[in-house]
């Protein structure tokens, strides 16, 4: 386009945001978005109704650079995170399902690996991962668990069997994005030391990931219950480097910050789909668009677009200088998901009865984003956090 | 339910409403009920995932009662508006593509027959469509149109093969109701003289109904598109007693009027799903339905579906003396639909992950309401008429 | 108004809610009407702006007959709960801090004494205060109590100056309306066999009342501190009829009844000073109420308006008939509190800057029902009586 | 505070944005807060309640360096717009209508004379007016105008007394700000060339300034009538450099510019005070802000401050390197004015009943804001004026 040449001519960039980006960040952004119209738009709609993930997608998003894009070594991309944010964005206006490959993948599965796991462990997974070769899952949340992975019932012990070096698993776990097609799953149970984390390849006796259907949001994602029954794991299947609950916390905050850009991108995508329709839809003999009510939306839309994405780039910032923190990333998330959500509403109600076919995306972002707003905390969890951040008060309870 | 016994005691009729029905009323709503929970409940999750409406319903609806039911004679029930109104809640309680089915067979195709076709015309179709045998649409909206009938560009001409005596009908409609389905359709068209209404039976040449398809709503139902090319009508397809667009929106007011009952219907259905969850689930060692942030969310949404309920009751008691006016049937389909969708969408946030399936009603809810606050009119086309109404100025164009 | 003769013409009436009252209903409250036109309104701005509360009204409103209104006996007027309810609403049109004054008179102090006292204490006290000759008190929250009227530190002793047959009350009260203007308090106390009421007159030694200044809200009435300090009461200075809190809060509960009505009257004339405004004041060449951005505000106050006015009616016919419960008071006040504040502010919004003087009134109504909204229970209190109410579970704590 | 010297752990500055300013930005910041903790903050409850304007605070916000802040040169301070912002934002933490003051002075009355005076204009006055020796004011606003500043009916003409050299001004304005205690006022008037802006130093004949009383706002503020009856000007008193309504437009950029910013100081300032009281407060035995819907309230609160500062930051940025847009400071007003009246409104309900009286700022600030909401355009104007800009399609009739 060519806004792109001059973006504060852009309306939609009413606040000139891009003029905050580096000429390469927008080169990563636009080679991102090009990805996005030509590999996931023209095929969105089908892959939604037949409710399938596009496992072809894999390889093609490892060329891309998206997986692991934030990691060094091991051919991982070694991306700023405001780099990474972007494609997150760009990939979620595609959709949120594909935006969740890439954080499962990358985010989380990877990061634990590249973060808590030993040299061999590194070497053995990551290149495959960053190359999309491999599909890496993240098992940490239980059917009764929800927001509250203290409560975790999947149990790592001491194997007898292999003189006790190595581990036998049981429990279950839900809402595992892709374990049914995972080549490693990162799996969290509870040990005699407490919460650590285990490498379990696909095909370990044991183990069965079973996805979860009749689903009404992320249909073109994949989502699973995963049982573990039994499941014996060498002593090298252990990541070295975690113990405790921020093992997993922390793989949680990256997939965190990357949905507090990823959502702003499906917010984008449904305003623009709006505007669009608003401006070519007649009605009594003049353009949507030209009537006051739906200036107001239009407005208020583009008006939380931009301030949630001015607050994603500022965490991006703060990331890239190391100074980024989990109350920071809980506000990141609270806000755009939340506000992600109204804006795809709200653009759907633009769209009159049309809007509710798949010719359309903002119902589908809308119903994506329920997923995403439940999705590694809610709403409640992030506001008390926060209200014990600023308070000093916990009030979980 | 030991409940109906003593209303005031059903903590979610908190405003006795109950104790303001008769109780051939409250018999009326438990035998609609009854069939909700037996015939709809068991199955939706599977209709509305295979994106199926369930034919095989229309006859055991039109022996409950249900299908033109507020209407007289011709085997029609003949039920008070109030008792429709009851209906229609207990209907969409279930889904709103059901209710949808019952508002299109009565409130519009039946209510144009009864209203303004000849005697014979009453006679030959009134009374299968009563006993659900033959389903009947009604095709007002075009692709073009939308909230604006009076653009219509479907045109029925003097057909000059039959000596002027006949009608030859061309043109195209979309969003009509079980179409494809239907044994009979009342046609809209615009005549030398005006509006017409017309009927065409089934297979008459000429007349092609395609489902729509990749719906995110309403995917228990069926919405069509329908094109009309040089159809041959006889003389006595028009029907003689509607000229101008008086006719279609009379339908349109009965159906609203439905709306008005069944979107509570469906808020209370994801109310109740939302309650029985939260006190079911367990966080931090407590029942959800016991945290503050909960129990607010619940309280609104109740406040809502008691205000909304006795909003659609009032309308009812207005029906049933004669005397409700098109701006109160405004009132009521925008705020009950727009209360509706919200705590729908509300209830869904209490489900955590698990909301996002079939296995719970409120996010099926909140996506058919989107349909439902469309059709017959959408929030601002309602605003409007309602403040033309209060400031005597009209402000559509 | 010509538009009483036919309610349903009257376009704020839009849903002709005026059918639903008897004719007598109707002359009560345009009676009321009548008294607020000529003698609240006129003079509003300057008691308001000079924060005066107007004791000349105080007879007047006895000879209006709405001092004790709903109570039976010693010269108390005997109306129903909907009479009372109309009348809160027509003087609360006028003012809150006026219907206030209404509220402690005849729902807090002379229920007390009616409900609670000996029939001595009723024949000395209660026909003074229907004439509104004499203005009572009611003293129950505390500096530090708030909501939470079960922490009382305000104590009353037996006297052993007077053979202990006598009481010697100690403790402060703050909020108490009316208390520096009153011939009567009735001051509620923690005692050895639990909280107990006591009648103090004015003048009794160790009373101080001390008005409250530098209101933003509620000026043209009276707060007060109220300190008691070795108060020196007789043995027949107690209610015999209470013990616990259960006395006083039956008082509240009368006074939330009120407030239900009172606020919507609050609401309608914001919303009348509005939608006058907006038809007189032209913006572009032609009324501002001719804007659709107008015209969606009205729209969505007047809404409000009368679901609030219906739900109000609704909780009158259950108290007529005896059949209110306190969880249904709780409901109806947390609603119409909220949304008059709502739609006060909305009306404000429409008047531009001339909106922010005492020349029209929904800026006032907007301050006043800041106090309206505390009073009787915020809405968090409310909303966790019902969240009790609806789930079982207590989540005060 | 200790807080300042590591920002990240201010836990109300949760985004670390004070992080984003350079220690000589922190320094002004400082300097000013300051001034309105000392200067401001023990007086505000007196003047607002007196209705008084604190004139001796002229000359110390001209000693405080704040008058004509932005501008270069004429004993102008010379700062950047950040800086600027800023000190906005602190003045306004303190009272808007102290903030409305140094706007009037600032960015509507010497940036008049600044922008598009001669420089004998500029000699004569701005020295004096950086000093806060010489009050300014800005004379834009008329009766019947409000947002429509193109129907202006001031009119001034050639003075035929004066050999057509000088000019005759007739007409009257409307909430001029100070302009009863101005030294000098700027008048724009329609003249036969199109609007041009006129210097009428106080004393001139025919012109009287009548401060607008009985206000629920901005009460330690001066707004005013004037009247301007055959007031005869020299040829001197036009200003050279404005011709047509840019003039005055370029002035209220200025102005709406720093309402962004200001607005925020109101909402942190109301923020904080909830905050601090609901630490304080014991409600069933713990802090209020233990509770969860007590940190709901503050976080969501919180979260609009970090934004609508983080948005306004950027808008300061844009403007110091010349490229903000007059589109992105409607966005800001919009916005951020908005917020911090909702934020003001949510701060107030935490207080409550406390929260009536002046010994706390939420619901002065609520007030407040609603003359800032209006000022310099409506939130309808605003949208209106984005809604074109993104829909390429005017709303405005």
């Amino acid at each position: 386009m060519a806004d792109e040449a001059s973006p504060a001519h852009d309306p939609s960039d009413v606040l000139a945001l891009d003029s905050l980006l580096t000429s390469e960040e927008l080169a990563v952004r636009e080679r991102i978005r090009d990805f996005t119209d030509q590999r996931i738009k023209p095929d969105i709609a089908r892959w939604y109704d037949d409710a399938v993930f596009p496992l072809e997608l894999a390889p093609e998003l490892g060329e891309l650079g998206v997986l692991g894009m934030h990691l060094e070594g091991y051919r991982c991309p070694g991306r700023t995170a405001v780099e990474y944010g972007l494609a997150a964005m760009e990939l979620e206006a595609g959709d949120s399902g594909i935006r969740t490959f890439v954080s499962v993948q990358g985010s989380l599965a990877m990061t634990a690996i590249h973060k808590w796991g030993s040299e061999e462990q590194k070497q053995e997974w990551l290149p495959r991962m960053a190359a999309g070769e491999l599909i890496g899952c993240f098992a940490l949340t239980e059917p009764s668990g929800g927001s509250d992975p203290s409560s975790m019932t999947t149990v790592a012990r001491r194997d007898g069997a292999s003189d006790g070096a190595g581990w036998l698993l049981d429990g279950a776990k839900r809402w595992i994005g892709f374990a049914s097609v995972a080549g490693v799953m990162v799996v969290w149970a509870r040990t005699d030391d407490g919460v650590r984390g285990f490498l379990v390849p696909a095909g370990t006796p044991g183990v069965t990931a079973t996805p979860i259907g009749r689903k009404l949001s992320m249909r073109a994602s994949i989502q699973c219950d995963v049982v573990f029954d039994g499941v014996r794991l060498g002593p090298e299947a252990v990541l070295p480097g975690a113990l405790g609950l921020r093992g997993p916390f922390t793989c949680l905050n990256e997939a965190r910050y990357g949905i507090a850009w990823g959502a702003m991108g499906a917010a984008r995508d449904s305003y623009e789909a709006a505007l669009k329709y608003s401006q070519d839809r007649m009605q009594f003999g003049k353009p949507l668009a030209g009537y006051q009510l739906t200036q107001e939306k239009l407005v208020n839309m583009l008006l939380e677009i931009q301030k949630g994405t001015l607050l994603a780039l500022h965490l991006g910032r703060l990331k890239d200088a190391g100074r980024l923190r989990p109350e920071q990333i809980s506000l990141g998330k609270l806000n755009n998901v939340r506000e992600a959500i109204a804006i795809a509403r709200e653009a759907r109600s633009i769209l009159g009865g049309n809007g509710i076919t798949l010719d359309y995306s903002p119902l589908r972002h809308a119903a994506n984003l329920e997923s995403v707003r439940t999705h590694e905390g809610t709403d409640e969890v992030h506001a008390l956090v926060l209200g014990q951040h600023i308070t000093g008060l916990g009030a979980f309870r």
